[in-house]
């Protein structure tokens, strides 16, 4: 998200917190000329997303705060990292610290949930991916944040890809039907993808010529059976269900893609903190 | 947040899930004037929140869909109640579908969350709040959520009430120059706030003429403290590494406020879907 | 308001003036890389405010213009008193200026009155207040102008206070049942106020705890009567039909807080003109 | 105004009014199904304007509010008299009260003072017309305004006629070449007029072929001089420090048009107030 | 693209052309209440598009307009031909009529050229599909025009779909280079297709795995060679150059693409116009 | 425009080609510090238009992106003439190209075809001018290449003068009636036009007292008959199929101005290209 698309969304989130009246305490308390710094801190081990949001933050609020990056998104950071040291006018870091902490804490906890996963499978031939389930305004920031973990997007939204679901599957009457629909209607540059809830409809989601398959809440035998009789010919993905528990079984089953919707729907924010040192 | 505020926040959410080119999937295999059903089912037990944005997003793609409410925000649902049944075009329900469902998972989330805390604290004078750790953009409703989990919302932002941190103490030289700044500052509305690290502030921070005093990370003794010695004068408010094993304790020592970051900050989803049953 | 918030209310400003086709006289009559300079000069005496929104205004069209500024929003300047000189592109100086001196003129005309009224009422405790009676989408702007004018602000709006009024009384059944009503449903940053008819509601207001009274309408020896009985407890505030004959007595009655609509419901513009010296 | 462009305007009037928060007041003491009605009622005479954006500040706030109009825009009203009578949901009423009155106030007033003046030149062939002295944001409506006082409009912006002023007088090196730029430039269908400062630029302008010229501070003398020399070829109009003591003289002289600043940047607000009757 | 999508651009669209002060000839010559009816009628024969937002344009001006319509998108009209019936207020009709005709007329006119193509390639195998040469703001809305005419749309942006250019290629060092680097780079979900200028790069862009291939430029001949070597293995795409000259030609190359700007670049407008009817 | 007009329209534009995921090829396949630079060139002679929005375009998507300027708007260039030299950051000009270049290749096509008619009635005191059939969302750009092309503006909207055409005059009652309405309507800075169908409304045009008549679709010979009749009284403009063959014999009749539809319905965009050497 470059500068041009993220903008309207920090503004609205600092509108959201300053309102009509603005910051009634730095008002108060801070002359409107002191200057200073601050340090953005890890409190607890993790990986680090949303740096630009963060400082972009700032520099909305007062242009005239300057940064130094310590890290780029994707580092690990450990409890008492510095990751951004700011300076300027304090009335702009003081007002703006909530509403980047906010951004920067909940981005770096989807990260660090996603490279905890991406650790889990390392070896495999599994793909960890993030899904729709994205707090509606940030899907792009939360997607940037899974792939600073190390993990890999699905799609974007229902515009850039086909995922014909099990509703789409029982209205159309059937996997090849849907599926045959889906070709007739999409151009040349889109993906289609069937979910199918049994191995029964493997050999009629191959035959309808897809390019990949959702295997939905398998069961390690069955994910197994599924990745022997594909063989390679189209991208297998595993859903539903998983956590940290079996993420490592599935992914030596041989699947391609596993999806994981609680990167992004149910995310612990990693603690990070603004320190101001004062004189 | 009236229709007339929320509309704007939840086109934006629908046009990030459709794109330029719509929900490619469902108009690829669902006819246009196809007609349905669907019922949002809790998938675990919980309380509900976000029943107003979640049917609001699919008027405003289609404002033919109807819906039928079994409970109200605020209600405990069991493992497969019914929430709200849906009915009308089908094309506009299943394009609505995970957008609404993004908003009623994390928002029910919330108020389950804060539902517990406050059944710790039961009996208790402490109030549970919420704090200004929110979502960008959904402050409103996630702090909506909070009431209807039985919860109670601190400020809504730095435009409706001073809370003088410790960086505000330390730059204008003491928690009485602090207070009495912003005192001079606010007008009659306002209600004034001061946090103190440490029992010492205390009787600077009474001196200073504060509605309410935060006490930040005390000890359980030490709040015992404060509360004896308050004696009811202001509003008391712990705040500060609380978790479901440490509320009731907090609670039990008299304080009349205790807020939680956690609310909002790190959301478990409340699991609910949406069935769409095929005749 | 920072630029983040002015912005979107000046951009809107100078298209409501420019429309589709810009400015036609000046660009026919003024050559598009012609520099001068302009000073904008008070023609009658008053207290400058908006200096902000009037230059930002130019900085918009065009951000070579540049400016020096004289004096600073709270300022009383006398006729002829240069308030800020501008230097640049003459364009944007010819474009801009209608909607610049707009704001001025309104926000000077409002500290203006505001001052007049503080003055008339210095040596009392009274602060003169303004209400919500202002120009829609200038909320923030004209506020601010009260407080160049030495005056002090009501809430800001619905939001940040409450306010039960007469209607609220009368629909929840009472003083006393409105005021616990609002408590139940408030959280403890709010503060909430009660506009009472008669004296005779006073004490059931002071029982309710409350933390101001709004005395609306009452004779200077009532308002002397409210005065003695409340003793310092809460505060107290004299609300209508204010005007500059009779303020001063009733500041003199010992009342904290005067609140006048017509410091932001009939402005009168202060004169101030842009002066482009020819060479 | 259409509701198409009100509508804009009305919704970030609400949201300034109404915040993140909403109106905790009415929220707190009025039931959420509470029905009842109000009556907008003029506490002064006057002439009425902005009916439509007063009851459509409503109807967005909740649809279901209905009104009866006792008058039109423009219809003279006296103390007392009813002008629109609301039924409906009380918190929607109660919570767009007072934005939905700033409007109808501000605007009537326009309506009020610009029939004054109508009503002083009566018999004369001079028409009243506003400039573009008015609120940023406003000018459609308060134009409108004006129309309803039985005044007429100038030029809406810098867009849609050519005003040659003294500054692109002295910039283009005389009203001759200042207009003949302004004819070069303009499309056949913009109408060209010239501001000149002495009589003795009369005939300048009249060579250079505008459709009016305004006489900018001319004395009443000047001002018949210049009638006569004219003797309708062109619209002359009269502009600078015209109140109500001297425009009946200066409509006298013969000008065509008499615009005046202060309808629109010194409004005196009409006082009327919502009534809302308890059962 | 639903109303929700489509109405914030129909506004725009309505703002352009009515400003702050409206249609003012209608105003003046058309009376509030006067209702009547009007016929978009086919001056030439051709295929319609963008009966919805036709329509919608009215309907945002005044909800009470109705319409009846006699054929869909998508159909072929003769000159003559009725298209839509209004009815309703007549001022609405007569200040939408421009800019809904500007739509229409735009719209068909790009469903008729793509009509063209398709009817000309008509018994091959190859698709007629757009390009990113739209009109900015428009995308969506031509790209469903050229599915009306029975063309199909190649990737909507820059975000649903990898296309390595030529000038991709040179930075990443060659096809195979920037081919993994996309593959690396994309989702599962995310068709990738290359550029190539040359038959020499064709072994190379298959041996990189892409999905499809932009065959630039290509002649006849090599066109069919390139079929013949690809056998079917991935989709090819023939572009640059082509008219209705040559485009029957390179369809019986055998190529599954053929992509041409000038659908949506060089649009000759439909003539289309609102016939009313007066009594 | 001025930026401040333009950025909103240029952002939806790269919004609409970026989406939330932005340019995925650029991305993957351009590190991102790659500097780089591209020419802007001609690949057909033509008049140039656009090289603002052309600019501005990637400077929104990159600030440091630079540009030298080859020509300036209105120039004509040849086959192979650059225009603009872009130098900076790859990433900003390959994702910025074709929504700059669409907007470039349009405005210069109309530019173009303008000046074939300007040049086709060179010697005569015929203007070339545009309508209100432009493309929504683009007038004020559009327009402005018609003045490039050496043509000039009709009026803007519906709001900058009165047009009064045959439904008006038909639901008025007559040329008199309607331009009478027009009159008392219209402020003295509106201009009115009155459309006529044949030389027998001439007379009441004339009558009626405007200051311009247009002839639709008038014949050679009634042109002329129109030119003599009115003989420089008023503004005469013929309209209605007037192309390439005819528009000389046209202009030799004598009328003033001659407006031109297909200038901006039925755009042939100028080809232009931008070459990136690699080194």
């Amino acid at each position: 998200m470059s500068d041009l698309f993220l903008d309207a969304f920090l503004r609205a989130a600092l509108r959201e917190d300053l309102g009509g009246a603005g910051d009634l305490t730095t008002e108060a308390t801070v002359a409107a000329g002191a200057l200073g710094g601050a340090v953005a801190v890890a409190r607890q081990p993790g990986i680090v997303s949303g740096i630009e949001p963060f400082l972009r933050t700032f520099t909305l609020l007062d242009p005239r705060i300057e940064a130094e990056r310590h890290v780029d998104d994707g580092a690990r950071v450990e409890a008492a990292s510095p990751i951004v040291t700011l300076s300027g006018p304090l009335r702009g870091i003081l007002s703006g610290e909530r509403t980047a902490l906010n951004l920067l804490c909940r981005l770096s906890g989807i990260a660090t949930a996603t490279r905890g996963y991406v650790d889990l499978v390392a070896g495999t031939r599994a793909r960890i991916v993030d899904t729709r389930k994205t707090t509606p305004g940030m899907r792009a920031l939360e997607k940037a944040a899974v792939r600073h973990g190390g993990g890999h997007n699905h799609r974007f939204g229902l515009y850039d890809a086909i995922l014909v679901k099990d509703n789409h599957v029982a209205i159309a009457g059937g996997v090849a039907q849907a599926v045959l629909a889906a070709r007739n209607h999409a151009g040349h540059a889109v993906k289609i993808e069937v979910e199918i809830d049994s191995i029964e409809q493997l050999d009629e989601a191959l035959a309808a010529g897809v390019d990949s398959i959702l295997l939905d809440n398998f069961s390690l035998e069955t994910l197994r059976e599924a990745v022997k009789r594909v063989d390679g010919r189209v991208t297998l993905e595993a859903s539903g269900g998983i956590d940290e528990c079996n993420v490592r079984a599935i992914a030596e089953t041989g699947v391609d893609i596993i999806s994981i919707g609680a990167l992004t729907h149910s995310v612990k924010a990693l603690d990070i903190g603004l320190d101001i040192p004062m004189a």
